[in-house]
């Protein structure tokens, strides 16, 4: 099963990117991703995913262009396409997404977590994520089965949207209720903010790094963490 | 070395999940993984760690439990023995603890730092660790050395459990001796969160994330960032 | 091209540590960097490559001796040469840096994404780092392309040196300027700790971890989170 992930991703890449990778042979590929489907899920979800190629295809493109915007260091989109790992990874989640909506079992976390091992972003394929968005380095970014995300939205690294508290039904099994996160369009939020629960950050929304925040913030916020204690460190201290 | 040692995590799975992962032939599993450890460490090591594969097994499917119990997304645990890195550290952990106690130099670190590399989970293999220990997610998670961790513990992604200040010798070498926190049973430590120093965290407590906590807590806490700061973001501002 | 830069790294891990690894056979090592990066760069900047690879190879042995100095857990440097993330991202940084001074086009961020995919650790080839420079454990770490650090520093897991607020010009372009911090020498940061802005950390001091910094502080000054509310954990209580 991974080895034919794997090479679902690589001939999305190519379709999804012909402008920064070349491209050999279109149609051959669009085949190719055919076959490969077919064999992971079927004959009817093959020829549904098809459709929706080039809705991945548009999402993927205003990914690009949103973190090429927000980065200085960007000297021309290949490198975003070829090196960034906020583009792996959305590669890997939007193709997952479509396959969980298409009811294929397995595969699209095997996909989501294949880009885990490689780029340290854990987006779950349940997550809902509008266009234009970009993580920049990434490391350690959870989003959770439940999260939604509007348009225009930043995370840094070690963003965690997730789960607060869990329910339990009568047997003793955690209920899948929606648990994660809702943020509305242009947000941003720095690195390592942890925010948990099925709150709402109001767009326009700009929270600091560092920050634990588990309740609904209105929009056009800014949440920062209480200014930390600054002290001399004496000849005599024993550093912190 | 690193060739030898993925064949021993290979093989360790395969005896470890045969309910998850189909079983071709146990028997010849088992001699393969004495022949494996018999280049590594020798006859005498190897069958002194065969003996210990049903208590490696017994603490990996508490650990599997652990998880599914903490995760409503999951819906079975194949899932989780396929996909989820807390499980997969945990093999590679589980593995290299009973190496380190059999005094196997090198070989332990290396199994460590191959999960490390493939999940972002840190685990030193002279970590101490109970049963039913839940990692979700994980990227960033690191457990020092001499860390004690009790039954029932679950940690999230990004959580250190670290050491504080280091001593050195007369020679000006670092002392190894305990120095990284000692977790209690039912702890709960949500994400980003620092532990660091020789501490201990009671029973039953539950810290939150992002704190950055250096003494000891009695059972049955509960351990909150203070509040973050809250403004409007005025049309004028520069973001944060 | 990957492939190329996998063997470059291959060859200048065997050139910079003979004294770890066993060396097969020097002169011909160095032809083969020679060889390798000809094809990547062309004959002019291989030769100056060629150059530099004493004074990368002596950095590179500093920063072996800072994180020996600073891990008790460390009984002998192969298995820090083997095993650390910390280092295995040094050989891929300070070649790159080497080869981003020699202008070569995408090979230098190639570098660095793959140790970034290796280790969790994100350095951008543009940073300038002194000697005797220690990442601990790394995972999650984030170096910004404008950032300066000093010689002795050490930096914990989860620690970002990165940008705050990005200017743009006339045609809506991020201006790539001076935006990430300056760490004096002698700094140490602990885990998660987020720096932003062309902020200068003065020599000496202490950063403790889960801190958000976006301000300037002066020589020898200790930093460190508001303390935690600390609460009983009632029977009747849902957690966090």
């Amino acid at each position: 099963m991974e080895e034919l992930l794997s090479q679902l991703i690589v001939l999305m890449r190519r379709i999804v990117f012909p402008e920064y990778l070349g491209q050999d042979d279109r149609a051959l590929d669009l085949m190719s991703v055919r076959s490969v489907l077919r064999k992971i899920a079927g004959d009817k979800i093959a020829d549904a995913f098809m459709e929706r190629i080039p809705y991945i295809s548009r999402l993927l493109h205003t990914d690009v262009e949103a973190i090429a915007d927000n980065d200085p260091a960007v000297t021309d989109r290949t490198e975003v396409v070829l090196c960034y790992p906020g583009i792996r990874v959305m590669l890997h989640y939007r193709t997952a997404h479509e396959l969980l909506l298409l009811e294929v079992p397995v595969a699209p976390r095997l996909l989501t977590e294949m880009a885990h091992s490689a780029t340290g972003i854990d987006i779950h394929p349940g997550a809902q994520i509008g266009e234009y968005f970009a993580i920049d380095h990434g490391t350690g970014v959870v989003i959770g089965a439940t999260t939604v995300i509007g348009n225009h939205v930043m995370l840094y690294q070690g963003v965690t949207l997730g789960a607060k508290n869990i329910r339990y039904d009568h047997d003793g099994r955690p209920v899948d209720e929606p648990r994660h996160p809702i943020l509305e369009d242009n947000v941003t939020v720095y690195a390592n903010t942890t925010v948990l629960g099925r709150v709402v950050i109001g767009h326009d929304t700009v929270v600091g790094g560092n920050v634990w925040l588990t309740h609904s913030v209105p929009p056009r916020s800014r949440i920062l963490q209480t200014r930390a204690i600054e002290q001399p460190l004496f000849a005599d201290g024993a550093g912190i």
